[in-house]
């Protein structure tokens, strides 16, 4: 068996550190490649990505994967992960064939340009007919991969390994049924706030700025870097190079922080996993829930509270001295519920239903209970019952989101998992930590970032999501802390009864 | 035929475009690389030069190169070149074992960290002993390589294919022997001049104030980028993206704009080849000589004339208003005449005594006529003899350099066939552009880059070097069109004679 896992470690490792040069190539794309050289870098990405594909499928060469799945109950607990993980992947791998490989890269390709031309004229129907060639492609994936249940299950579980559509309509259900009359609760106050910034924010400066606050948090910046990109994001290119980067607005410091603070709470979750599971496949988040969870915590929990705006108020006069808001202005800009109609630019409070409508959705389109040409119909329709809006046209409405186009169908729901164990980790954190809720030092925030490594990062994929928040937190998902969370600080801001 | 050529052009693609990734991760390594992210780099690098050798050594799988290279005389001239460049390639791969690349690669490592500390303590007896390893490398690698009449043409083949001793012992011979009395004759007038420059330079807007100077000059930045590096440096990614570097100094704007200049010259060459010939590796230049040509062409023919400097002088107060030297200042600051000890330090009439030492040692030390122990004592007494400098210390002489640390014997030769070649060409140039000599405007530039493209860069490859020369300037290298150039202008500048 040791010489199996020690053959099957130097497989991993090759393709984790080739991997590693696409990381870069996708870092570089998004950040830095001259516009010229889009189409070189397609040839690359895909010869890479095929290097990777091959030694992918070779994992079991020998049997030496299927025979160490079968003996797992043998294996260390890293060992076996990383024994499930390999051979999830391998898995997938050999169900997908190269040819259909090929043809949803070209639909996607082709698709995703639909989408950017019916986008921007605003007109569905011009997208409709490949949205569904997309679906189609979708449900034979999900005949390839198989499922139980639901078809969709299959694809949930490509992001969230283990999450399932009956876990999911609890949860969902629950949540929606307390937001939907929550949120108009808020909205009938009809409460309206100065959130308008005064003033010019230097870039120069803000950059500055956001590298002082990722570094507060513990970001570290000599095994990662800042940039900016149009679509912040994190990207893990080796054990200590976890790159995160964010955009700048001359006319508000706040739109640069939040995304870094997001940014950095992805970044400072997978520069916390060991060396040694980086190199054999489990370095990444137990699952994007979970990723999303230390980010949305970072973001939302931490980074809305009072006290935390408090320390990041004295940040931002260091380097704007004029800056005319008090730390109260800006708890309650930062903070400002307005039910609206893109899911990027909504708050804490309405985002889990622009999640829930996607979910529902997705979820009906694979089924077959929902046919493309009745969606905007049925998301309008959602978006006035859920959040009391009239989507004006569908740019604004069914056509927002890049992912469906790139075929992406799965990964909205990790979005809500995340924010709904951010607050259950949060909240278990706090008994520790219970100068979080009152004012926050520097030795605050090292004290969150050592806790959630000794509770979370440190175990990196090791333990399934599901199992990893029952050992944090003592029980599975449950989202009464999150409804306690947004009911609590919400009701207090907006005065509710 | 048709179907080898057409194996042998996907196999070449493939290398080609997987070595893109190489290219990028270098070029990251240089300018943007997190401190603690090093040696994962390395891992990653050596798993992608790995993937490229086997695929090199696969060329000929089914003979098929062999047989192209003995059917070459009935190929087209594109493809006479690229069966001609993947033979060169194939067969140094096969020439060198694994295990052979192995040994160097882990000297090189080795070697270039004793130099490092070696050159801190200015100390070359702490150096002394891995140098002599490294040379002992160097002459298994000629055996390997084979070569005629001298051990040395094996290394210089290399770089600078067909270039040999005895050509260069004749160029370089007459070279120096013109160099060493003309520089004494300027140094005897003992002119000082105030070259200091007086203020500060943000770094920002000198950033743009590069950028502008290399759009002027013609390199694309949309199928490029401007960075800075520690050493600047060009790097071609792919046929749409070749990014060149620089480094700035907050008191000297001449500083970062002439290495902008000079790899901005790297960079239009470049850009300038077809992509068809990239993507079957004929798409660099000539050789290495050549496209050190076409940079010092722009950074010093071009760069450190005086019409140039007038145009330059207008960019400079564009950013920086209150600049207070004069184009007539900035001339004769920019063509300092001042024999030293630093060779990339040095000014263009000095620099070439600076390779010419480095060959005339090189080619003892590879032959044997020279021993490690007494590089030192014969390092200092050419410097005196050719530049009439005392060194004072191993750290400004003989350890001031990086290549033969990291195993570059025959690569200095390139620096002067480049000079050469550069003064070569632009004397024919000058024949249909004489406004070059008078006033430079925009579409002087234009035409400069058009002649440039249209005698030299437009071939990447297809032919050897010297027949490249031949072409564009009618006859062989020719060392007088760049000791005319010097003595005519360092004449004047000097008032000698």
């Amino acid at each position: 068996m040791d010489s199996k896992l020690k053959t099957l470690k130097k497989r991993l490792y090759e393709i984790k550190y080739i991997s590693s040069a696409s990381s870069l190539l996708h870092w570089d794309s998004e950040v830095y490649l001259p516009q010229n050289g889009v189409s070189s870098r397609a040839i690359t990405n895909s010869l890479i990505d095929e290097i990777c594909h091959k030694k992918l499928l070779k994992l079991d060469d020998g049997n030496i994967l299927t025979d160490l799945v079968n003996e797992s109950s043998n294996l260390s607990l890293e060992d076996a992960a990383m024994v499930r993980e390999a051979f999830r992947n391998f898995d997938k791998g050999r169900k997908f064939s190269n040819s259909f490989v090929k043809r949803l890269s070209i639909l996607s390709t082709k698709s995703h340009h639909v989408w950017i031309d019916a986008r921007k004229k605003k007109d569905f129907s011009m997208y409709s007919k490949i949205l569904g060639e997309m679906i189609d492609i979708q449900k034979e994936a999900v005949d390839l991969l198989g499922y139980e249940d639901h078809p969709y299950n299959a694809l949930i579980d490509d992001y969230e390994p283990g999450m399932t559509v009956s876990k999911l309509d609890t949860i969902f259900n629950g949540l929606r049924d307390f937001l939907v009359p929550f949120i108009r609760k808020i909205t009938d106050k009809k409460v309206s706030w100065n959130i308008t910034m005064d003033g010019k924010f230097s870039v120069l400066k803000q950059k500055k700025l956001n590298r002082d606050i990722l570094d507060i948090l513990g970001y570290d910046l000599s095994s990662g870097r800042l940039d900016i990109s149009t679509h912040p994001f994190t990207v893990e290119i080796g054990p200590h190079d976890v790159r995160v980067t964010t955009r700048y607005s001359p006319n508000d410091p706040i739109y640069a922080l939040y995304s870094s603070i997001h940014e950095g709470g992805h970044g400072i979750y997978t520069q916390g996993v060991p060396v040694e599971y980086f190199d054999v496949g489990i370095g990444h988040g137990a699952s994007l829930g979970v990723h999303e969870s230390q980010s949305r915590m970072y973001e939302n929990l931490l980074g809305r509270s009072l006290p935390f705006i408090k320390l990041l108020h004295g940040y931002i006069l260091k380097y704007f001295p004029d800056f005319t808001k008090t730390p109260d202005d800006l708890y309650r800009i930062i903070n400002h519920v307005t039910p609206g109609y893109i899911r990027t630019e909504s708050d804490e409070v309405t985002y889990n239903l622009h999640i829930i409508i996607r979910y529902e959705i997705e979820k009906k389109l694979i089924s077959g209970d929902i046919k493309v040409t009745e969606l905007p119909e049925v998301w309008n329709s959602k978006m006035k019952e859920y959040l009391g809006v009239d989507v004006p046209s569908d740019d604004l409405g069914v056509l927002q989101d890049v992912h469906w186009s790139l075929g992406s169908f799965g990964y909205f729901p990790t979005y809500s998992i995340g924010n709904i164990y951010s607050a259950q980790i949060y909240n278990t954190m706090l008994k520790d930590i219970p100068e979080l809720k009152e004012v926050i030092s520097l030795d605050t925030l090292k004290s969150m970032k050592a806790w959630l490594y000794e509770h979370i990062h440190k175990y990196g994929r090791v333990y399934m999501a599901e199992d990893l928040i029952k050992n944090a937190t003592g029980e599975g998902m449950n989202t009464s802390y999150f409804n306690s969370y947004i009911e609590e600080k919400y009701s207090k801001l907006y005065n509710l009864v």
